[in-house]
C-alpha cells in the first residue's frame, strides 16, 4: 500500500481528502498534521470520520514526514505552502500542493497575490483533463476551485480558437470560504441570499486566463465574477462565450465530446447541469445552449468544490502520478438528492 | 378611502398585494377573487393574514367588480388577463395588470408568447423610475420581475448611450415559479443547488430589450440568462456591461445618481448589494465596480421579486395613478436578517 | 411624539427594534448607542435600514440618554444591563430591558446565571398576555425568546391546574445566537442540520418554570430542550403536556380561547402552526391535538424570535406603559412566503 | 457476484439503493423496475448516476425477476408490496421489503393502515442491531425511517426495563415525503420553517411501540410526534425518557455500550449528535444527557433517513442474509460538511 500524508489536515480540504482516501484501495493514510490541534483525535474535528479514522493530528518535522510517506498532500494556506513543499519533495516522496503557490508563473503569482515567492519552481497545473503529463511528475500544483469549473467549461472552444470574449459568472457554496466562521459564512447572512464579491478582481481569474491562453495564445478578453449562494458545497459556472464564428449546437457538442473523449470525470449532459448531481463526487457536468440571436454560447459547468474543485482532483492527480488508474477510489456517484 | 380589488388573489402576488395593502393608509381591500377558492376564507390560503383579513374569496362578474372598486389589480396568468382587463377598465376604475399581456408591443407579445392577443391596447410599462407618465394613466402594465432588476441595473448607462454589449445573469428565488408545487420547486431539487434554465430564450429578455432600446435606439446586443437559487424571495442580477468608452467609477456613479435622483426606491449602495437588505421591501439596491482591464462595468441589482418585482411595484403605480405620494404604504425597510 | 432610545443598537434585537419603530406612528427614534461602532452610520451595520435611518451610533452618558429619551430599550448582554438600568430609570424615563437580568427573582438569577446581581430591583415579567399590569409600570423585564413561546403554549392548561408534566421541545432559528459569527452559526454547520444543545440545562427553563408556577403553585415537572434548525428566524415549540384528567379537544380549545380572549397577538389556529405564518410579525400562533391514548395534549406554538420573542414584545410593553393601544405599530402580518 | 434487482426503482429509496450498491463489491445490479418509466434510462431520473448506471427501467413479470435475481429489494408504496412479495419470494430468491406491509403483526397493520392484508406472512423486523436472526432469513421487513432512529435511541433503556414514559420528538428532512412534489415539499413552504404534523397519530408509532415492547413487555407509555425541517436528508430524534429509577450518566452510558457492543453502525458519541456527521452514511449516532432534576434522560439519535433509515439498512440486511460481512459496501463516512 502507498502511504500518504496530509500536511494541514484540520480544514475542509483536509477532511475531504481523508473521506475520499478511506475509499481508495491502494493507499493508507499514514498521518495528518495540524499545529493547533496536535495530539487531538482527527475525528473530534471531522466528526463524520468517527469510527473510521483513529489517528491523532501530529506535528512532525518535514524529514519525518517524507520518511513515512510516499505521497504528501499539502493543504495549507496560500503563502505557507512554498515554505513546506521544498522541504518534503524529493525523489521518493511525491507532493501535490492544494494551495495557489505553484499554480501561476512566479512573476504572475507575485503580482496577483502580493507575496514574494521563495521557491520559484516550475509545476504542472494539475487539471488532468488538459495536462495528462502529470503522469510523469512528482510535484503537481492542484488547480483552484473556481478555475477548475471555468476552464473546463470553455477549454474546448478555446482549443479550436473560437473564443472572442468570455464571461464566467460563478455561483459557489460557502465551504469555499473555509472552516473558520466569518461574517461571510454566518448563517443569517448567507441563507436566503446571494452575495457577489470581488466583481472584477478575484485572483482566480489569473488561473483561468493562464490556462485558456495556453490553448489559444490570442485570447485576451477573459472576465470572472464570483458569487456565494446558500449551499454548503458546489460551484456552478455560467460561461457566456461570444465566438468568432457562428456555431451550431452540433458543432459545439462535437467540439466538447472530442476534447473530453478520454476524460472519465467530465460528463456532457443533455439538459442543464445543476449542483445536486455532482454533490460529493469528482464529476464535472457540462451542458450548453447556442444563442441564435448572436454568436454566443452559454455553457454551464457544475462541480463539487471540495471534490473536483480540490481534494478529489488532488487524488486524481495522485492516481496518475502513482501509475494507478485515473478513477481509482473516485468512481462513486454524487449524493443526490 | 379608495376601494381596491384583486382579480386572482390566490397566488403569491395576490397574497403579497394584500400584505402590503394592509399597511396602506389610503385604501381598503374591497374584494379578492378566485374561481377555485370561491367562498373560502382568504386566510385559509394566506395563513399569515389570519386575524387581519376576514374576507372570503369571491367570484363576481366584471360589472360588479368595477362597481365596487376604484382600483383593480389583475393578478392572473399570462394570456388570461387580456380577457379580463377590457371588461373592468373604464373611466372610473383604474386597472394595474401584473401579467405580461400588455407589457410588450402586440406583435412582439404574440411572437414571444405564441398567443394571439385579443385586446391590442397600448399601455404604459409601469416601471415608475423610467415612466413617470403613469401618473396620467388609468391602465398600466406592471413589469416582469426579472426585467425590473435588469432594466434598473443598466438604464443609466443606456440613457447616456454608452452600452456596447450587456449580459444579464440573474439569480432568482423560487417564488417566481408560483404557489403550485412542481419539480422545480420541490425542496430536494432546489435546496443546496443552483438551477439555470432557458439559457438563451427566456421571454423576459424581450421586456429588457424593449425598455433599454427605448433609452438607446442603437442598442442591440442584450443577453439574459436566469437561474433559480435556494431562496424563497429575491432576484439578484449581475449585469456584465461592456461600454463604448472607458468610464471611471466616478463617472459611473454620477450617471446612476443622476437618473435615479428622484427615485426613492432605488438605493445606490456603497459595497455590493445582496438580497437580505431588500427582503420584503420595495427597494432596488444597486452597486457596481469598474473593471480596469477592459471597458466593462459590473453592476449588481437586488430586489424582492414579490415586492419591487411585482406587488410592491403595482402599488407604487397605483400611488401615482391615484395622486398619492409615491411611497405611501410602501416606505418600510426590508426584513433583515 | 414620544422619544425613544436604544442602548446597545448594534445587534439583531437593536436592528429589529429600529425596523419596527419606523412603522410606529407615535414615537421617534432619538438615538441608538454602540460603544464599538460609535460615530458610524447605523445603516452601515443594519443595511436594510439604508435610506430610512440616517442616525449614527452614539455613546452618550446615561444622564444625556435620559434627558433626551422618554423611553429607553436596553438591548445589551446579560450581566451588563444591571449596570445600566439604574442609571437611566427615573420618573420621567421608562425602561424596557431585553436582557435576562431582571426576569427572575434575584436569588434564582444568581443561581442560574452564576453572576452576582448588583441591582436587585423587582420588575414585572413583560409577557403582556399574562401581565396586564405592565400598563402601570415604568420598568419592565422583557421575556426571553424560548420562554415566550413555551409559556404561551402551556399557560391556559396551567391556569386551570391541569398540568401534571410538561416537556417543551423547542426548535429555534439561528438569530437567537446573535449577530457575531461562531461555529454554531457557521453555514456549513447549520444548513441541512438540526443541532440540539443544553439538553437538560438551558437557563431559559427557569423563566418557564417561574411563570407557569405563578399560575399553578403545585406545578413541578417542567422540562425544556432547545434545538437549532436551519432558519434565520423563528421558534417553534412542541409542548408535550400530560394532564391530570382526560380532556377533550373542545375543552382544551375553550380553555385557550378563554385565557387569550383579549390578547390580539395570540392566534388559536385550526391546523398546525408553522414558522412561515409568523415571520416578521408579533403574532404567536397556537394549535393543538389531544392524544386519545393517554392524557396528553400536544401544543404547538410558533413565534418570530426577534419580534414576539424580543423586540416586538418590547414595543408591545412600551405601548401599554405609554398608554398607547397594545397593537400600535405592530399590527402587521408576517412576511410569507 | 450476487445479482440484485429493485422493484420500484424510480423513487428516492430506489435511487439510493443503486448509489450504495455501486460501491458494494459482492453484488451486481441486474435490473430495476418502474411501470411508468419503463424503457427510459435510469440516469435520466437519477441524474447523479449518469456514467455509472447504464440500465433502463424494465417492467418484467415476477417470474422473470426471480429467475434473474438472487436478491430483490421491494421499494413500492405501502399496500402494494403485499401483492408483489409472495410472487417473487422463493427458495432461491431472497427478498427485502422496504414498505410497511410486513413490519407489524397483521392485525395491528390492518388497524393502523386501514388496509386489509392479503398475505399475512411472518417477517423478521430488519433492525439488525436488535434482530441478528435476519442472518437466517430469506425475507425481511425493513424498518421505517422514524422507528429506526427512535427505537435505537431507547432500546438499551427498554432492555433493562427502566423506561416509565418515553416521548419521541423527531425532526425529519423532506425526502421522507418522497420524490413527487406536493405542498409539503414546496420550497417556499419548507425553507426557513419547521412543520409538525400528525402530532399524536403518526403510523410509525406502532413500530416503535412493537419493538420497545418486545424488549420490555410492561412498557405502555410511548409517544411520538414528527416534524419536517428544512433539510433534504436526515432524522434527528429527541427522546425524552423518564426512568423508573434515577440513573447516573455512567450507568446510562454503559447500558448503551453494552447493547451496541457488536453493532458497527451505532456510534455512541461524546457530545450531542447532529445530522451532518451521518449524512449519506449508514451510521446512527447517539448521545445523551441525564437531567439531575428528575428521573429523565434525554437521548439524541441522528440517522440519514435514506440510508440507515431505508436503503442502507436494507443492504445491511442483505449482507447478513447472504453471509457477507455486515459492513460490506456500507463502510463509508458521511458527506460532511
Amino acid at each position: 500500500m502507498t502511504k500518504v500524508g496530509i500536511v494541514g489536515g484540520s480544514g475542509y480540504t483536509g477532511g475531504e481528502l481523508m473521506r475520499l482516501l478511506l475509499a481508495h484501495p491502494k493507499v493508507d493514510l499514514e498521518l495528518a498534521t495540524s499545529r493547533k490541534l496536535e495530539g487531538e483525535y482527527i475525528s473530534s474535528t471531522h466528526r463524520h470520520l468517527a469510527g473510521m479514522v483513529d489517528l491523532k493530528f501530529e506535528n512532525p518535522d518535514p524529514v519525518r514526514i517524507k520518511e513515512r510517506c510516499d505521497v504528501v498532500f499539502v493543504a495549507v494556506p496560500h503563502g505557507t505552502a512554498m515554505n513546506i513543499v521544498p522541504e518534503i519533495l524529493d525523489d521518493e516522496t511525491k507532493v501535490i500542493d492544494l494551495s495557489a503557490d505553484y499554480r501561476l508563473r512566479t512573476d504572475v503569482f507575485e503580482d496577483v497575490y502580493g507575496i514574494r515567492h521563495c521557491d520559484s519552481r516550475d509545476a504542472v497545473f494539475g487539471l488532468v483533463e488538459l495536462h495528462r503529463e502529470v503522469a510523469n511528475e512528482s510535484f503537481v500544483a492542484n488547480p483552484g476551485c473556481y478555475p477548475t469549473g471555468a476552464i473546463l467549461s470553455a477549454a474546448p472552444l478555446a482549443d479550436i480558437g473560437m473564443i472572442d470574449l468570455a464571461i464566467f459568472d460563478s455561483k459557489s457554496g460557502i465551504t469555499g470560504a473555509g472552516i473558520d466562521p466569518s461574517q461571510a459564512s454566518h448563517y443569517p447572512n448567507i441563507a436566503e441570499n446571494v452575495q457577489p464579491y470581488k466583481l472584477t478582481t478575484h485572483r482566480h481569474r489569473a488561473e483561468i486566463f493562464q490556462e485558456l491562453n495556453r490553448l489559444d495564445k490570442g485570447l485576451e478578453n477573459i472576465n470572472f465574477t464570483p458569487h456565494v449562494v446558500p449551499s454548503i458545497r458546489g460551484i456552478l459556472t455560467t460561461a457566456h462565450i461570444f465566438t468568432k464564428d457562428k456555431l451550431s449546437l452540433e458543432e459545439v457538442r462535437s467540439c466538447y465530446m472530442d476534447l473530453y473523449r478520454d476524460s472519465p470525470f467530465v460528463r456532457i449532459v443533455n439538459g442543464v447541469p445543476s449542483l445536486s448531481a455532482v454533490r460529493g463526487s469528482n464529476f464535472c457536468d457540462i451542458g450548453f445552449e447556442v444563442d441564435e440571436r448572436n454568436q454566443r454560447v452559454v455553457v454551464i459547468s457544475a462541480i463539487d468544490n471540495l471534490v473536483k474543485g480540490a481534494s478529489g482532483q488532488a487524488i486524481q492527480n495522485m492516481n496518475l502520478m502513482c501509475g494507478f488508474d485515473e478513477t481509482t477510489g473516485l468512481w462513486m456517484p454524487g449524493l443526490a438528492p
